[in-house]
Formats: C-alpha cells, structure tokens, sequence
C-alpha cells in the first residue's frame, strides 16, 4: 500500500482525527440550568476552596496535553508546529484508543526554551498531565528537566522515556533468553538524540554497570574532546573502564548493542565480534542500524527493530497509554524512575517464560493486556515512591 | 429545584462534562499506519508547505480554546483559574452543542496581561479561535486588542461581544415594536464593566447617536473627574450633548434604559420620567436593576433581563456558537464590528413581525434556527469585509 498517500487521503476525508464531545446534557432549560449557569457556580465554588477537587469536580483527571513544538517530527526534523499537529492528533488518538485518556493536542509557536516552559506551566492547571512530543535534543532535555521543576503534575517526553521503557523491556528478556544478567553485561550504545540518553540513564537505574555510548566519533569516556555538555554528563556516568577507540572497537565482545541512530551503523563482522548470543537492538527508523537478518546470520540471538513488520517491534504504544493511566489514576505528581522501570517489568512479564523466544520478547502493540498491567504497575510505583497523591 | 445541590452531584457523578474522542481508527496494523506512522508524515508534510493546509488535514478548521484566568467567573469575581474550569467545560459543551464547534477549555495559572497574551498567541496555530471568557475588566480590553493584533485567528470575548450582539439583537426589535429609530433614541447605559462598553461601542457602530453612560458617580462626560481610562475613552465617544448629573437626572426623556450593573439601580420613578414608550434592558444578574413586573407598572413598553424566568432572556447561547461557526466556515482571520452587527440581526429577524410583541422581541435558547442563521449573516459579513480566507 502506498501509505503516503493513502494516509493523506484518508487525513483530508476526515478533516481532523479528534472531535470533542460533550458528556454533560444542554437539550433543556433544566439540563442547562445544571450543567451551566446558575448551577455550576457550586462546583466552581468547591473548587475555589480546594483545588484538588478540580480532579473530581472537571475533566482534568483523564485529560493530558500533547504539547510539541514541531522541531523534531517523526524523521523529518523541524517541519514547524502546525505541520507537526497530524502526529499530535494521531497521539492523542492513542492515548484514547489505547489508554482511555482524554489527550488533547496543543502545538507551541516558539522554539525558545523559556517560552515553551512557561506557556505550558501556566496551562497546568487545566491537564492532570502533560506528555511532550517531537521536540527536538537537546532543548527537549532542558524543557522537560525545567516543566518537572515547576510542575505539579507529571511531564513526560515520550520520544525519550517511552523509546527507553519498551527499550528495556525487550533487553528484560533478551537477557533472560539468553540467560545473562543486566549487572554483568556490557552493552553499547549508539545515539545521542532524546531517546540514546534516555535509554542510557534508565539502564543505569535498572542496575547495568558495563554501558558505553558512542557517537559518530566512537566511544565517550570523561576527557574525550567535542564533548557537548549532555555527553559530557554522560560521560561521568557511562564508561568507567574508559573504552576508546571507534564502535569497532568497543563493540568487541559487548552483550548488548542499541542503537538509535542511523541506517547501517552495525555491519556483520561488528555483531561477529561480540560477546556469545549477542542481543541487537537496531531502532533507527525505518531503516536500522542492521537489517534482522544480517544480524541473525552473523550470530546474533535476539534483534529488535522499530518496525512492525519484523518480529520484537519497539513500539511506544506499548508504553505511553498505560503509564498515563496509572499515573493518572493515581494523580501522581510526577512520573519518576521507579514507576518507568516498573512499566518496563510490566510489558516484559507479559510474555510468559513458555511463550519467551527470539521472535517474541515483547506484547504485540494490540495485545490488549497492556494498558491495565502497565497502568496498575506504574500506580503502584507511584505509590511505593511517595508521588501519588490519591 | 436546589440547582447548587443538583448541579453539584451532577459534577461529580459526570467526572468532567467533555471528552476527546478520535474520528481515526487504530484498530488493525493498517489504520495505523494510515492515522499515524509512517502514512501520516505525509499531511505533516503538505502543510510544512502551506500551512494554511492545517485547516484541512487537522482538526484547526473547527476548533476554540475557551480561555480564562479564572478572574471574573460568573458573578463570583475572581476565583482561579482551575475553579473557572466547570464554566469553561460547560461553555465548551454549548459551543459543541449549539455550534458544532469543538471547544478546549484551558485555565491559565496568571493574571498578567502580557502572560496570557503570550501564551494564547503561542497557541494560536493549533485552533481556529479563541474565545475569552470571565477575565475581568479593564484587563480583558487590553488582553483582546493585544491579542487581536498578534493573532491570525478571531479573537472573541464573549462576556464583552456576546452580550453586546444579544442585546442589541433584542434592542432592533423593541425598537421596531415601539416605532423608534437607533438613530433618533436617547440611550442611558448604568455599568462599566466588559458588557458595558462593548455594547456602546456596538450601539454607536449601529447607528446610535445619543448614548449616555453612567456609574455611581452619574453620568460620564468630558473632562469629568475621577475617570479611568476606559471611561475616559468612552466619554470622548458619547454623550456628545454633555449632560451631566445623576442617572435620575439623565434618565429623563431617554428612550432606552440598559443596565449591565447592579440590582436595584432603576426604580419606578425613573422609568416614569422617561420618553414615551420606555425600552428597559435590566441585565444585571441574578436580580435586575429593576423587575419587569415593576417596570411595567412604571409604563414600560419592553422589559428584557438575563433571567430565563422572565420573557426576552438576553442569553449569549444565542450568539456565540453561530458567530464561530460562521467565523470558523470561512475561515475568518477576526470576528469584527460588522459580523457582530451581522449576528444581531439575523437573531432579530428570526422574530417575525406577526410574532413581534413586548414579551417575545429574540428566539428562544433552544430556537434551532438560530445557529444557522447567525453562522450565514456571520459569514456573508466576514467575506464583504474582508476578514475570510476562504
């Protein structure tokens, strides 16, 4: 099918992907009394006196902004916020279709850090939750890090955390197929946009020791020359055996390669040198670091890609509809490492240890478990962790 | 019926009166591929070419923010912003309702000026339009004429506007009723807040040629003392015959009395000392400058209030919707003094002269005629006076 222009075909059919409905009934002087004037001066007042009862008394409890500023869209770059709003509206489609989350899409005229932060903060009361979206590295980082500052609610940049849950989720049982230990292995990395980073911190947190990133000029290690200032943090934390050299180089003998990057960043002799059983994560999209086949061939046990038609697709959907409803549910003020790590655990405990192969590491994306043992594992870690609020 | 107990259980038992629902399925590998990746990059690209394509490929060509600070929320008065929400839900259910216009409601955590105008233009590539509402007066003027200057999309305070059109819809008819002219009537305003001035600016590009507004302090004239800049600027444009004293002094001989002020501000000997055949607006609400029982004692030939207990209700549900819809079909860059103009009177002639009589000069609420025809005059307007692109 050719989905470019059946996908705009289809786009111009519909003239927008989302509509809103009213839940409330407005057909009679009654009904409007009710749910306007001059009754809904008392909710108004009740909420006047409690805030928080603006999660019980409007719709904030379910609704979550999809805020981009449309630097970063898909793989096309800075396509500008109202060319980026077609991926917002199919998003929140999403979020519903996936999550039962009303989200609504907000696209932002500005590309200034302290613009962005600001208009979103001051709309925070009227969301319980904000997920950004195709904002492009390394403002995304400064973005997210400076809304979680300032926010009461959870912000979540999707194309970082999401990308890095299901990441580790598939690596969960990569590793156990292949019976090796986060703890022990080395993996390396390729990538330094949002989502290589965020991958990489969340690794750490679920206990990888042995993690090397590289870049087009190879592998960072403290002290390395062009470091930007985000490779420089990574740098003091990932590395510590202080591998230099190019990714041939550190390649050699790692457990783990995940790349975020570009087409054909792996070839055969680089999966051939790795450690027995290697487990390839190849994400760039559509075309991966190494085609499936190719990997398999020169040795490798499990090959995850982004793409639907091969087997193990990374898929955010996976991820993003059942974290928002957990944290949701729980009004959390945030959604921190802890309730990521557990969403992780979620979606690789879904495949049962019977059915666990090399074509099966992760849920399908349509695998209608999901979202509730997403959802009830990321409340739970809300909880343990001290940022759910009911 | 106790509206605050009912309306508050109703609140509760709704957990929010909208919701966002998808016009897209994302229910096989294919429909998402059409509603999302890869196929959508494909609308995302067209309008990166012409953005003026958002208006057809997302949901922009139908959709408002309903916006407020939360500072003049019904006749609560300044609130917050999250405490606004339920009047912004409801406002978007009867924009949904009676326009089939898809409205956002978004709470804005500021009462600075130059912070809500920033961050409603940031916004404004993701809607067709924003509609202001209960943010308190003299801010409201300067936030609409500053946004009105930065956007590309109509701007609409609807406490201002939507009053002003449905009164002076209201007022074409008690005119033709009594056999006046706007031209040749003494007009007495009592109020100088949002609805106030935006129905004498209204009144004067309609024609009026004697308008005198008053407040406590009497009647507004030129070099007045105590005068804020608003009423200031009002005095330049009115009571060009300068008569000053009281509005018992300046309610002689006038025609037409119109309050936007506060209960009690008419009484009995004031209407008797009017011009023959006295048209009475007492808007102010809940209770009236004066009660139409006790105006028509006093001889008053019209009496219309904001209640929908008593006859010819001045209820904005008569304007707003068709005024977006109109602004919205054509894709207008500003709703103006002519589409308002408009917009009074295609709601006037929907009373026939057969049906004309002082207990029934606008449509009902519920009147079903009345979207489309303010959306068409709306419309027709915005093309003759070149605000439509399309």
């Amino acid at each position: 099918m050719d989905y470019a222009k059946e996908s705009l075909k289809l786009h111009y059919e519909l003239k927008g992907k989302l509509e809103i409905t009213p839940r409330a009934k407005v057909d009679s002087k009654e009904a409007l009394s009710l749910a306007y004037t001059p009754g809904v001066a008392e909710p108004c007042l009740v909420i006047q006196k409690d805030v928080e009862k603006s999660y019980e008394l409007t719709r904030r409890w379910n609704t979550v902004a999809v805020v981009t500023d449309g630097t970063a869209v898909l793989g096309l770059g800075d396509i500008g916020p109202e060319a980026g709003m077609p991926v917002m509206e199919g998003k929140c489609v999403l979020f519903k279709a996936f999550g039962d989350v009303d989200a609504i899409p907000l696209c932002v005229r500005t590309k200034d850090v302290e613009e962005i932060v600001k208009t979103v903060s001051l709309l925070a009361g009227s969301f319980g939750g904000v997920n950004l979206e195709d904002i492009s590295a390394p403002r995304c980082f400064e973005i997210e890090k400076r809304l979680k500052e300032v926010c009461d609610i959870p912000i979540f940049h999707d194309d970082q955390h999401g990308t890095a849950v299901v990441t580790l989720a598939g690596l969960i049982n990569a590793l156990k197929l292949t019976g090796k230990k986060i703890e022990e292995v080395k993996i390396v990395t390729s990538g330094a946009g949002a989502a290589g980073i965020a991958i990489i911190k969340l690794l750490l947190s679920m206990g990888a020791k042995h993690v090397i990133m590289t870049d087009r000029e190879g592998a960072i290690y403290k002290g390395r020359e062009n470091l930007n200032p985000i490779k420089m943090e990574m740098a003091e934390i990932t590395n510590l055996s202080m591998e230099k050299g190019s990714l041939l180089d550190v390649i050699k003998n790692a457990d783990v390669f995940i790349g975020v990057s570009a087409p054909g960043t792996l070839n055969k002799d680089m999966v051939k040198s790795m450690a027995e059983k290697p487990i390839i994560f190849a994400c760039a999209n559509p075309i991966p670091e190494i085609f499936p086949e190719d990997a398999k061939e020169a040795g490798a046990a499990v090959v995850s890609t982004g793409r639907s038609d091969f087997p193990n697709q990374i898929n955010n959907v996976l991820c993003f509809p059942g974290i928002f409803r957990g944290a949701l549910d729980v009004r959390a003020k945030d959604i921190n490492d802890e309730m990521k790590v557990a969403a992780a655990y979620a979606i690789a405990e879904l495949v049962s240890d019977q059915e666990l192969n090399a074509e099966y590491i992760l849920p399908a994306a349509f695998d209608e478990r999901v979202k509730d043992a997403v959802a009830k594992a990321v409340a739970e870690a809300a909880k343990k962790s001290g940022v759910a609020r009911v």
